[in-house]
Formats: C-alpha cells, sequence, structure tokens
C-alpha cells in the first residue's frame, strides 16, 4: 500500500494516478497525551490502522494525484537517523577537497568501513518537508548539494535488534532527500537545516518491498543525470543499519533511516528542479526555493 | 517557580526539601492530537499553566525531594541542540588525542570561535533521562566523559531570533550532562546514545534567573572535584547560541540546548556517582549502572 499524506492534514492511498482521501479513518486513532510517546502515532498504530485505510478507501473521493500538495509521509518522525559515506563510490568522490573541507575526510584505516569510523548521525526531524514543498537553502554563496537516498520508516521501535529481525521492524520505505552544506561543520548542522530533509513521495509499506538491497535508483536536476545507483551497493545495508543504529539509540516507531547517498552528488540552486526516483517507491519533484 | 517531573508522570513544584504534587492541573492541557506540533506540549503551554499549578499547590500534598526519583523536566523535548568546545579551557584541553582522537581537532585557524568552524550538534532527545535514572555506558573499554553544561529549555519558538529578543524565548534552565564516549565517530552518534543526555534536576522558570551568563557551576565525580567554571566564560554565550541556532533551525517549544562544558572533562565508570551543581539551579546526584 501507498500512504500518503497531502493538502496539510489529509491522509490518502496512492492507486495509479489518483489519491483516495481516507482521513476519515484517522477517527480510529486512540487518543494522544501529554507525554506523547516518542515518534509517530499514526506509524505506531499503522498495522491496525491499515485495514481502516482499506475500509475507507471504498467510499473514498478520488483526487487526481497532479492535484494534490504532498506532505511528509511520517509527520511526527521520532528522528531522522543518517548514514554516511555508504556507498563506495561516493567514498571516493568525497576525497574532493570541495567535498570534505579539510574535516570529513572519507580515510578510514584501520577501521573495516567508514561507519565503523564514524558512526551514524542525526539530522533535525524538525527539518523534514514533503514533494510538494520547497527547499529553501540557508546558506548564501556556499555550495549546497542534492543526495538522494533510500530511506526506512522504522515502525516497531527496539534496542539492539539482531540482524534477522532487522526488517521486521521496517514500517515502509520512501525516497529521502538528505539535503547538505559543504563545509567544516558537524553533519549534524550543516545537514540538518529547516526543509534540509525531504520524504516522500509516499510511504510504501514493507510488503511490497521484499528486498530493499536490490532496488535501482537515481537523481536529475533539470532534467539532466547526476546520481544513478542500486542499493546493492551500499557498504552496510539496510539491515546493518538498523543493527548499528539500535545498538545505541532504542529505535521508535517514526524513526527515518536515511542509508546513504551513491555518487554523482553536485550543487543545485535557487530555481532547480530535482527529480528523484526509486524502484518499487515512486518519483518525485522537489524545487529549491 | 522549579518545576519537575517525578516517579513517572507526576508534575511537582519544589519548595526548599519538599515537592507538591500539582499533577491535577494538568487537566487543563488541552487536547493534543496527531500530528502532534513539534515539542513538548507543557512547556508549550507553560505561561498558562503556571497560574494553574499555583493554585494546585495550595492544596497539594507535600512530599520529602529524598523521596521521589525525579524525571526529565522535559517530558517531548522537540530536539537537543548542542554546542561544542565553548570554554577557552576545553578548547585547550581538547587538543589531546585521547578527547579528540585526531578527528575532532580543536583548531579553528580562519575561524573566529570553535562553534563558527564546526557548528552546533544534535543529540537524540530520546536518550534524555532524569536525575532519578541512570547512565548507562554504551562503549565498553573506551574513555566515556562527563561534561556538565547550564541548559536553556525554549519556551516560544521562532526562526532568526534577534540577540535582543533571545533570552525572551528561554521557558527555564537547567543542568544537562553531555555524557561522551571518546573516539572518531561524529558527535550526533558518541553524544547521542540512550541516557548519555541527563536533564535535571528540574526546570527553572527564567524569571528566576535573569542572566545567565553569570553562574558558576561545577560537578564532582565521587566527592573529587572535576569540573568548576562560571558562565561568564562562555566563548558563545546564551543570547548567541540561540541566535546561532534560530538561524539554521526553527526553535520549538521543549528544544533543549545545551551550552558547552567547561575543562576538566574525565572518565567515568560503572558504580561511579556525579554530583553536578549550577548556581540559582540546583544539585544533583546522577549514577553511573
Amino acid at each position: 500500500m501507498k500512504i500518503c499524506r497531502f493538502d496539510k492534514g489529509r491522509v490518502g492511498i496512492v492507486e495509479g494516478d489518483q489519491v483516495k482521501d481516507v482521513t476519515s479513518a484517522l477517527e480510529a486513532l486512540p487518543p494522544l497525551r501529554w507525554p506523547a510517546p516518542f515518534g509517530d502515532h499514526f506509524i505506531a498504530h499503522l498495522d491496525m490502522m491499515i485495514p481502516k485505510l482499506r475500509e475507507a478507501a471504498k467510499t473514498a473521493p478520488a483526487l487526481p494525484l497532479s492535484q494534490v500538495s504532498l506532505d511528509t509521509p511520517v509527520a511526527n518522525p521520532a528522528r531522522v537517523i543518517a548514514a554516511p559515506l555508504n556507498y563506495p563510490l561516493h567514498v571516493q568522490e568525497a576525497a574532493n577537497p570541495a567535498i570534505n573541507h579539510g574535516v570529513h575526510m572519507p580515510a578510514h584505516d584501520g577501521f573495516k568501513t567508514p561507519i565503523d569510523k564514524y558512526g551514524l548521525f542525526l539530522k533535525s526531524q524538525t527539518g523534514v518537508i514533503g514533494a510538494g514543498q520547497k527547499v529553501v537553502l540557508h546558506w548564501d554563496g556556499r555550495r549546497n548539494d542534492h543526495e538522494v537516498e533510500l530511506t526506512m520508516v522504522i515502525g516497531r521501535g527496539g534496542k539492539n535488534i539482531s540482524r534477522e529481525d532487522a526488517l521486521n521492524h521496517v514500517a515502509g520505505y520512501c525516497i529521502g532527500l538528505d539535503m547538505t552544506v559543504r563545509g567544516t561543520e558537524d553533519r549534524s548542522f550543516r545537514k540538518a537545516a529547516d526543509t534540509y530533509s525531504v520524504l516522500g513521495p509516499w510511504l510504501v509499506t514493507a510488503d511490497e518491498i521484499p528486498d530493499p538491497d536490490a532496488l535501482d535508483f537515481g537523481m536529475e536536476v533539470n532534467g539532466e543525470v547526476r546520481q544513478r545507483s542500486n542499493t546493492a551497493s551500499l557498504i552496510c545495508d539496510c539491515r546493518d543499519l538498523i543493527v548499528r543504529a539500535s545498538r545505541v539509540y532504542a529505535l521508535h516507531p517514526g524513526d527515518v533511516i536515511m542509508t546513504g547517498t551513491p555518487d554523482g552528488v553536485g550543487e543545485v540552486k535557487s530555481g532547480d528542479v530535482m527529480h528523484a526516483w526509486i524502484e518499487k517507491i515512486g518519483d518525485m519533484n522537489v524545487s529549491i526555493a
């Protein structure tokens, strides 16, 4: 099932080029009280909600997808956890001083992988937008880059999750854009500005993607191919990222894990349109304001 | 007013060595619905809640402070934003390879301050605990350090907040422990494990601390003095940190800003008891599990 959020608060099921507005099903969500459990209340109840969404779809009005504005499929991400330097060719290109600025060196001598050396990092969950919103560049005169990434959305929380069980904790997948200003700052600053984490176009439930480590994906900017890869090239694969994250941070429903970007990262400027796509998920156009 | 959370969900006002249990006042909080506004619903309504807490205190049962278990004063932090290298003597001590591991170098040639070079960073808001819980070390055989810091809790959100207006956005202050494993990983990994952000002992409302940049504070471990400083020595002061954070990330009620640690950081081990204190806020004992 492809579940979207659209037009500031509506929930829909995407079927072909239509959206069924199933917002009425939200009445089934249990009440929320302060203090709220960490993460996304809807994703936490997704197993219970899916039959209700399906039922509501039977009589729901259908809208053309082209006429709705897509919001982030995860309204209240617990966190946005991301992987640096997780494709071999991106590790190579990051040797360019214009990318590493003498601080974020891709060399990882003595460590099995770059992630063994640098760990994962956090982006701001409040900086998440959907495909219908625009990326607002925060650092004028500096190089702001696109990075397209397969993105996992955690459905069931847990600590010290095993590799065997890892994918059972995933509610679904979406495309993630890890927008980045190049510079000396920590990743959790220069990749975490408002609007620098684009999620979309919708959440594809995990049953539709039995093997997330075998998906073609890519990115064009203004029609020019910039990134093209397959998640089979991930250095630390999807299961491994869940294992590594959950050793340090207990995962919660609505945690977002961006798996890393392949080679071809490059600059975007005001007015550019990014087109990102992942096999079995879909595609989206996202503009730079 | 000193507002605490205790015994898994109770809310109290601290007066001397007593806690008035004012949990009944929470009935006045407006209902919360998914998607929830980012941050802490109670802190977002603090101005409205304070008279209700005061009213409830008139007839509230009083408990000895020594007999309650203190939870984090911010139940649902929007984020935990933190400042690296923000006291001159800590910048000096970070030249030690046992602290910087050849990656997190304190040198900031060409930049006015270390924060101009490295920016701020994010800790995991799901890793926050209170003084009544224990820090659980996540990296056996590596150096896990204490860092004591004045911590601001944002009450009113905003983007591009001015220096003049900055402190008007602060709901209150508490002590923060920025627990840290030394190593090569990004700060948002090695400082963000579960239990690595201790907040407490309570929230002191901003009216009680007109000048946060003039507070004595310190830390002892097992009775031995480890850190002692005054927030007057901050390189980027409290107002400046709010300005810098809000340029990149819009602030939300319940955002936590840890201002940085002074010199004297050092290792803690299982069984150690940390005693942290800040003038006008209070003190707390926090154990390492």
